[in-house]
């Protein structure tokens, strides 16, 4: 009855193939001094002596995080900032206010999403979209978290000293930027080839203090839809990469995936897992935009340059709560977007 | 040196000419007591009885909004609810809540979006690319705002009952929701045409009792980059729609407009000035992601269907502000998306 779209899949499906080459051709990231200290120190294009990035208030840290990554990354596409069409951006707090005080002064016209800590993978997926549909030549994407703002927006004072459950994850200070882009350059770090774009997922689970069980049914059916559309096994990808569900989250993915007869710990990873060390005192791992979207930039893109990995799924996970839900009784929400990328090395 | 793409336009440029034909197939509109009693109550489609419509708080009967908009919205489609692809939604409260436990239930593939007021604007603009890039057939939008989530989230308790000065805009309640499609039906309501993503503009205002003169900046940099894109006069449009820039709003927008050589006061007519009457004391007029969307539903496409008009520039306008950032002494910048709708009578 409706003729079928080329890109996309049949009813029911939720995929898009890419149907044109979209390039990642360079990315930044700007972290904290936690962060800094971690495995990937040597990594991160910026490490802050400094929290506060010379600012007055964590959320204008936070500001400047996402200014200086997309700064970096601009720099190093080689394009003139004029000829980035449109830039997608998001963060952790309320009304996103780190990316409206961080990426006005770049005048480039803004697309502001809200994924929670999924927003680095909504963010490219839009961009994506943008350019392999012909409406942009070259897009750039942002997202950040600061775990001094974060705590102040969803938890306690920092002086109150609050203590944290073993189950609860650190909020990442950083921020990770990318330019995507359809014209193949001679330094493009890898390929944006398919996109699963995630439903909410909700199991009722009400631990502000635990968000890795409650995001993982959503990496769950996130994963499985994409494998699923795609006619793919676990073992297609070399790794398949989440955002930030720390060990008890890793734990319930497992097992969901194998419920669904699927065994990915032989490729999984977690962002959150890698980012911090056992030494760190971060309990389940790292969390936030930031959190996914610097390891992308500093460690994953890296490995797909290099031709250690080929082909690896993406899949920031969100926990779609609010002080006022969470005040309010509400269950928190999960959500995952996956992107699909591929190295471009021979 | 690089290919330009044939929708989009020259560098330096920033509007989209839609490629092939979008169109909305359908839409709904669901509003709170007081629009109920203005000059389009006649127009909604559904008028609650009860501004909480039987929730327990004003968060969930927001989200009780876009729940039955976007019910509604798709029924009068006649599109399977499996058969929308993607739906893109967005709404004024923190973590974008009021979306986060609407639309859920749907089970839809969710883009969150943020732009404040501006959503409605925002949302439609990137389905439409989702759909004209060939990647969805169809696609969902749906935006809200409300009244007593809003002065909780922005302002002070509703008990408080603090005065407003008459440049203060009051947050629409509503819910408007949308479906685009690729495909051509016999009850389409326009088409989308152009699209023209706002940048973030910031003229160092903080008063949020007067977010019109805020946002006037960012509507009128819009508005002036779609018509320069574009190669157009103001009166190539039956109307130019802002969103909720108010009375003080639009007195500055007509001034800016005309310091650019151009005067839009005759096409010109905002959301926010036409949902309440003089009588209902909401002093410059309504706002809120809720206004513009309802007001697109209820009455700016009616007129499009019937031919009265037959080409509009809707801009809805949003203000990136924040409590926090309110409280921490920064400015309000403001932010536009305009959409082009054509309507389709012969």
């Amino acid at each position: 009855m409706e003729t079928t779209v080329g890109a996309i899949f049949e009813q029911g499906q939720r995929s898009i193939k890419v149907p044109v080459p979209v390039y990642i051709r360079a990315s930044a990231s700007v972290v904290g001094t936690k962060e800094g200290e971690g495995p990937f120190g040597d990594c991160f294009d910026v490490v802050g002596v400094d929290d506060k990035f010379g600012c007055e208030t964590w959320e204008e840290a936070e500001s400047t995080l996402q200014k200086e990554a997309l700064q970096l990354a601009i720099g190093k596409s080689g394009i003139d900032s004029g000829g980035i069409r449109y830039l997608f951006a998001g963060d952790l707090l309320g009304q996103s206010i780190a990316s409206s005080f961080g990426v006005g002064s770049f005048q480039i016209p803004l697309v502001g999403m809200y994924g929670a800590c999924s927003t680095c993978g909504l963010s490219i997926s839009m961009a994506t979209v943008m350019i392999a549909g012909g409406m942009a030549e070259h897009a750039a994407c942002v997202t950040s978290s600061h775990f001094a703002s974060a705590e102040k927006e969803f938890r306690f004072p920092l002086g109150y000293g609050n203590q944290r459950p073993l189950s609860a994850t650190w909020t990442v200070t950083g921020s990770g930027a990318f330019i995507l882009s359809s014209t193949r350059s001679d330094h493009d770090r890898a390929m944006v080839a398919g996109l699963t774009i995630g439903k909410i997922v909700d199991f009722g689970l009400k631990d502000s203090m635990n968000m890795g069980a409650c995001m993982a049914p959503a990496a769950c059916d996130t994963i499985y839809h994409n494998l699923m559309d795609f006619g793919r096994q676990p073992s297609d990808y070399d790794k398949i990469i989440t955002g930030d569900l720390g060990s008890v989250g890793q734990k319930a993915l497992w097992d969901m995936m194998r419920e669904k007869g699927m065994d990915i710990s032989k490729v999984h990873m977690d962002c959150g897992m890698e980012i911090y060390d056992q030494s760190q005192d971060a309990h389940a791992g790292g969390s936030g935009c930031g959190c996914s979207a610097v390891v992308l930039s500093a460690y994953i893109l890296k490995q797909l340059e290099e031709g250690k990995w080929k082909r690896v799924l993406f899949v920031p996970t969100g926990a779609l709560l609010s002080k006022t839900s969470f005040n309010e009784g509400q269950s928190i929400p999960g959500i995952a977007h996956a992107v699909e990328l591929v190295g471009l090395k021979q």
